[in-house]
């Protein structure tokens, strides 16, 4: 039996504490200051507000004052905040972090150091750690389909979890893993990481697609599928750029969570506004009108200036990710959607790509 | 300009024939005899009643006694007719057959030889053909994602285009290719065919993730979600099998067709109905019932037949394909959908697999 502590009692955080309770660890799950109602309903046996779902009793639960005692002895410690929290928890939670222990990292997304440079969150938390913590605390990346109230009710999911030393994400898969959360392992965790971060972006692109349903009065399946497929290409060609394996985005964390995020989810809902003939900053405001945080939005401004940073680098040419390109310009430049749309399938399929 | 002879006035070899006459070509559009109703409909101007739209008036009609007449000349013939009309259609094309001629193939499936070898559709047409017609007319298979109601409204599409000869395939893209219907050329014909036939297949497990809601109150997307990457990986490997490159399964004919063909369309349909809870044989007579066939249910039939002739070679070893066995096991053998598929994915992520 191993010593679990997951901070952050979100959907995602919380619903991963059920296979690692399931498994017969000691699992203590740990809310924010933002989830102290949650924390508070769950204690009583209610359900998780966001996951419509509770948790088995045998959880123990901790408020935010009481991060010592949550991470007291902790073997493992999964970072389930939400990426504009990160810096601030794990800055906390570091004092507590055992030696030797294990992270594992589920929040996504693109950081920035002071000089502006764009930063997977993996190497924000190695910036943050000690000499002694960043090589004695390896960080396991978790990545793939897995939407959050789904693993709460344990439906069959498959995931992967990712870390420089695969060995250790070995060792995690076989301390979580149960008949129903699945998980593969990788040594590839920028991949992983790129893959994570991206889907999101091509998903609002692919939700595009759905909408141009509403004004064309017909639907543009073929669309979708072929820039599914091209986006799963080109994310393979990110990852290689970004110092990982392209094979990450042909996988679970890839082409998998591509599939689930572009059907189901707010990425797909943006999307569809935008598809549907509503212009992208309307559709963003009015999204953020309900509440509706929009992950690969912000990603698609990241990544620009990632590629941009990669052109310096000498790492791409300019134009080697159309896709990408086409993803902020419709966003952020107020190209039209279907036009730009074709013209990303018409690059892609230039007869000058033959190798 | 050159002049090319589309063979099936069905959904598909109609559409295909928009693009090609958008080019500028001489387009001939053959019916056979199940199609006479739908050339006379077009000839008066009205809409194919499976695309539900018209074609340009330029494109010449032809009924199934015009079949010198509609190949008189071609330079191009484009097979579109159903792949159990194929043998014999083809027979009485063959001796119109222009030397010299690409022959461009749309039909998908399987097929078997006299002495019940499983074999791929082009390999039927060549074993049809006479030597010098087999040495002189290359055969350019067509696969990727195209309902063809939307290539007819020039919805923008991108589909493979494979020859083994890559300069044929290539050529006919440059005469085909429009600035919505586009096209990548590539050598591995055997490994379009296969993701070709093989994507209907598990697209109704797909399907069957998306039927398990109504019984169960949730969704099942993660499992879905994880079940299409494994789909794609495991179609990759069927291809290398078969001879040919896994790159098609991860290419528009594999990962993209699934995409489509998971989302919208008849196995689809078959699989929801089964994970709603029908018995597979009582889904398949209900769809037959309303004259639905679903191509994915006799390919899962075919696919058995032809895994069990790799184990016999030697190219693969039993078990090798967990997924395609489960396809198998739901729709013939009476295995209940979702311990099967929960099943799959455990077998899939069996830490055994490890590299």
């Amino acid at each position: 039996m191993s010593t679990v502590s997951i901070l952050g009692a979100g959907a995602m955080g919380t619903a991963l504490s059920v296979p690692v309770f399931d498994r017969g660890h000691d699992v203590r799950l740990w809310g924010t200051e933002l989830d102290t109602e949650i924390v508070d309903t769950l204690r009583k046996g209610g359900p998780h507000p966001r996951l419509g779902t509770g948790i088995p009793s045998g959880i123990k639960l901790f408020t935010q004052e009481q991060l010592a005692q949550a991470m007291d002895g902790a073997e493992i410690v999964v970072i389930a905040v939400t990426s504009d929290a990160i810096e601030k928890i794990f800055r906390r939670a570091l004092s507590y972090l055992k030696p030797a222990s294990t992270l594992v990292f589920v929040t996504k997304g693109f950081s920035e150091t002071a000089e502006g440079r764009i930063i997977l969150l993996p190497e924000l938390l190695k910036n943050l750690m000690s000499p002694e913590q960043r090589s004695s605390v390896p960080i396991v990346a978790v990545g793939g389909p897995s939407k959050a109230n789904e693993v709460a009710l344990r439906v069959p999911t498959a995931v992967t979890y990712a870390c420089e030393d695969v060995a250790v994400a070995r060792k995690i898969r076989d301390i979580f893993m149960t008949g129903t959360y699945r998980i593969e392992a990788s040594s590839d965790i920028i991949g992983l990481e790129i893959s994570a971060a991206l889907k999101n972006t091509y998903s609002i692109a692919l939700g595009m697609c759905e909408g141009l349903k509403n004004p064309h009065g017909y639907t543009f399946n073929n669309t979708k599928s072929a820039l599914f497929n091209f986006a799963v290409r080109e994310m393979a060609l990110e990852c290689q750029v970004a110092g990982g394996r392209g094979e990450s985005a042909l996988g679970l964390p890839g082409d998998g969570d591509l599939e689930v995020t572009c059907e189901a989810g707010r990425n797909r809902v943006l999307g569809e506004l935008i598809g549907g003939g509503m212009g992208a900053k309307e559709a963003v405001d009015y999204m953020r009108s309900r509440d509706q945080a929009v992950e690969g939005y912000p990603a698609a401004h990241f990544a620009y200036r990632l590629v941009r940073q990669w052109e310096r680098e000498g790492k791409i040419k300019p134009g080697a990710l159309p896709f990408l390109d086409a993803c902020y310009a419709i966003l952020y430049e107020g190209a039209p959607a279907l036009d730009t749309l074709a013209e990303t399938l018409r690059k892609l399929t230039d007869p000058s790509r033959d190798a």
